[in-house]
């Protein structure tokens, strides 16, 4: 695959785990396992391209709010995509609310940055993150003599996450669903129709296709 | 037109003027004054379908960096834009940096919400907007006593405007541009491909009845 302009930094929102495994008549939770091999699959697609970063929404403060057998189902996914990567070329971040049971305690050494292999692609994974959560590290830290916007990016809780250029979402909704709102307010959004269990390396392809074509304007 | 559910509060980003000019073989600049007949039959279309809130994209301190006779164009628009809905029923509100001479002088009485006729939908422009001055205003007050989340709310420079929950955007481009980082974390957002100045009252439609088939779920 060959494409004139790749974006630095791809945002994943990998939705309709669900959905897929209902469609199958399996469980709801069974369908968060069959996530796992095309996070992997993604993710080797885009390091071949050269792609620089990408970040993977795994789930929410307002996803934990699910049954307990779902929030345990989505917990393992994240813990076992992390540990995947942690054995790859990988420069790798969680970034969730630690302060919570609910943050799968396996994951607290990734939430500094940590490289593996040769660390050419940063990796990063929102693991029971909240919009709010995040701006609110910032927001109450509160301001500091210099450039008050530099100053509230590196401090809100995603700080070390770049500003996103395209965001792939599966599973048909059109919606940011809380993700990463500071990061996103300039990315383009790509919406693939097909559920994430279902990924083929031809949804990034499509992407990235399109996002050739985009001019890139950042606002102005 | 009837629909068995209609957003409360659509975002309107009416993108494509300067396009729909170039492809008449007419001056950019004469592409904005195109854009008011299409905004107020968009709002008489929402007002009669009972929609409660509208918020129109008017024009960015970044789309400001473009050459002076844009600028004068698409400030004109929005001025003559507000004028004619001062006169029908609408509850006004602009929104914007007006610390700048780039906000127009003409339009700082309505930084305060007035109403007009019975006043029944609220109606919002973003003038001479950016997403980082509206986020700022509430960081650079701190925080109080209290919820900081709803503290922060009411805080933002746009603290009036509500959620939104579907956004609208004309000339294909597929992405926020900073619009209302906050308002929109949970927005759906329907793409038409059609500029601005052609707009038909099917986009409208077309975009809420793919809204009713969409199932809210603010995150969750």
């Amino acid at each position: 695959m060959n494409f004139k302009r790749v974006p630095n930094h791809i945002g994943v929102i990998p939705d309709g785990n669900r959905r897929w495994a209902e469609s199958r008549g399996i469980s709801r939770e069974r369908g968060y396992e069959n996530g796992i091999g095309p996070g992997f699959e993604l993710y080797k697609a885009c390091l071949d391209l050269g792609i620089k970063e990408m970040t993977f929404y795994g789930f929410t403060q307002d996803n934990t709010k699910r049954p307990p057998s779902q929030t345990r189902a989505f917990q393992k996914a994240c813990i076992d995509a992390v540990k995947i990567l942690s054995d790859k070329d990988a420069s790798l971040l969680v970034v969730g609310n630690t302060d919570s049971p609910l943050f799968p305690s396996e994951l607290l050494s990734y939430t500094k940055r940590t490289n593996f292999g040769s660390g050419k692609m940063k990796v990063n994974f929102l693991v029971n993150y909240s919009w709010w959560w995040d701006i609110n590290k910032a927001y109450s830290m509160g301001t500091a003599p210099g450039n008050p916007r530099d100053y509230f990016l590196t401090n809100i809780a995603s700080g070390e996450i770049s500003r996103i250029d395209l965001v792939i979402r599966w599973g048909g909704r059109r919606r940011l669903s809380g993700f990463l709102p500071v990061q996103t307010v300039y990315s383009d959004f790509y919406i693939i129709d097909e559920l994430w269990p279902d990924y083929k390396p031809d949804h990034l392809y499509d992407a990235l296709r399109w996002y050739e074509t985009q001019d890139i304007t950042l606002g102005g």
